[in-house]
């Protein structure tokens, strides 16, 4: 192993973190802090966040050793997951930068990352090289330290997005990270996974969530719920979720999630141009291509 | 029992239906002779299609008793389940309309019912009475006799569409037949059931294929779909579906799905002007209304 991190292996015995801290202990913090326990990668980890009763619950489900602040965080851990939402990383950042020791390394779990490696720049200045910016993508239907699992992550990708800053061997302890979560660690630039994002993840909740409000508001919406059926449920599942960390995604998403509902609604605008004009071929073809790449789709 | 079907009833021991005949034995004209052979509500069942390897499957899993021709089952059959695409009914109805005796009911099984009931009227003539639309709401991935079930409408819904032709023992019939095959009935007018289903079945299959086709046409496809993960996966299951069923489907309800087009659309721009000025509360009220009205639908 000391050939793979030769900075940070303690020699072939020790874990690859001594000190983990994990900045809010629910399903994404407490389980990556749970994986790399079970895969003996963590000595001592320290949980932070606003919420004690979530603390004191995850030190008691053993995902974490200790509550700290930020501050101590910074002052103490070699690797600092924060898996709070994006739109409070600033502020975090801004409290431990004063601390950081110039070999503690950061990283994030947000489902964006551009705006994260604009923050990192911004707030962390000349110790921007020691932030990673990541995003596991993995399944977040629910929450809280309870919701934590020591296998979330196995067989999932883990995508990084460094910034030209970052050193080798700082990119490679977040890599080693993930993959001792049992993660798929795949690299892409920021601008490139917020639009591929963007289309696999953030349209299809856009879209799931217009559709469930428009069927909401009709007049006969208890006749039309009564009658929908599993396509409906398919379709709609999304739209149940988390709407306050849905506008966090959308507004730290914006400009490519509206890039990417503009290329949806020229496909609709030529779908409803040959439904109206009784095109049978042109609605065949585009049924067609939906039915072929979703059932030609590897990962079903 | 007499006393509800007193023209069919053929006294306290005999079947609702001495002799059943289902045009098209695939998944729902198959489950529907099942459903009713189970009830012990059948006597004889007679099976009409174009495809004979279908036929000889179904016989062979004692769904249907023999096959005969459309001509012989219109002379033949006290009821006749119609449960082909409604694009074939019109041809049908023709072929079985010189045979037809007076006190054969026929029933249809399509997902669309204007047209259906336009159809009856224009074929049919003054034996219009005869023919109740009905429309069972029920999954339907697999086809063929072999997907058959006799539980597969336990508990769903099937909606009839009656004309004001109908004579009421007529409608009595169709609704405790599909009663005797678990399902709860409802009688809606066409019209209005047509709306409903555009908005809660054709919408979502239509936005989800139109989505999925744009995904499939991204230059950078493989790479949006080796990362499309859950929620991806929910949101695009139905464009897997048949592309000609589907295709019937919208040509068949074409107003009302563009009605209801229009309507979502509506709804998409108002929260893209929202996202545009990133105005977090207004995003939120959407995502608020949508995820409250999916968690409260009671079907889930």
């Amino acid at each position: 192993m000391s050939a793979v991190f030769p900075v940070h292996a303690k020699g072939a015995e020790g874990p690859l973190i001594p000190v983990l801290a994990v900045v809010g202990v629910g399903l994404i913090g407490g389980s990556f802090a749970a994986a790399l326990r079970r895969a003996g990668q963590v000595g001592r980890v320290l949980g932070v966040g606003r919420n004690a009763q979530s603390l004191a619950r995850a030190q008691a489900l053993g995902l974490i050793d200790a509550s700290v602040s930020p501050e101590e965080a910074a002052q103490q851990a070699d690797l600092i997951m924060l898996a709070t939402p994006v739109g409070g990383l600033a502020a975090l950042c801004a409290r431990m930068r004063p601390y950081l020791r110039q070999t503690t390394v950061l990283t994030d779990a947000g489902s964006t990352k551009l705006s994260v490696v604009n923050m990192a720049r911004e707030v962390l200045g000349e110790q921007a090289g020691q932030f990673v910016p990541g995003h596991p993508v993995a399944g977040a239907e629910r929450s809280g330290p309870d919701a934590a699992l020591a296998t979330l992550f196995e067989q999932r990708d883990a995508v990084l997005t460094p910034l030209a800053e970052n050193p080798p061997e700082t990119i490679d302890l977040v890599r080693s990270a993930w993959q001792a979560c049992g993660a798929r660690v795949l690299t892409m630039d920021a601008r490139a996974h917020d639009q591929v994002l963007a289309s696999i993840s953030h349209v299809p909740h856009f879209l799931s969530a217009v559709y469930m409000a428009q069927v909401a508001q009709a007049a006969d919406a208890d006749t039309r719920l009564a009658l929908a059926g599993s396509g409906f449920r398919d379709f709609t599942r999304i739209a149940a979720g988390s709407p306050e960390m849905w506008r966090d995604i959308f507004l730290s998403n914006r400009e490519a999630v509206q890039a990417e509902l503009t290329a949806v609604r020229e496909v609709l605008a030529q779908a409803q141009a040959a439904l109206q004009a009784q095109d049978g071929p042109a609605l065949l073809s585009l049924l067609e291509r939906a039915a072929h790449a979703r059932r030609n789709w590897s990962k079903e």
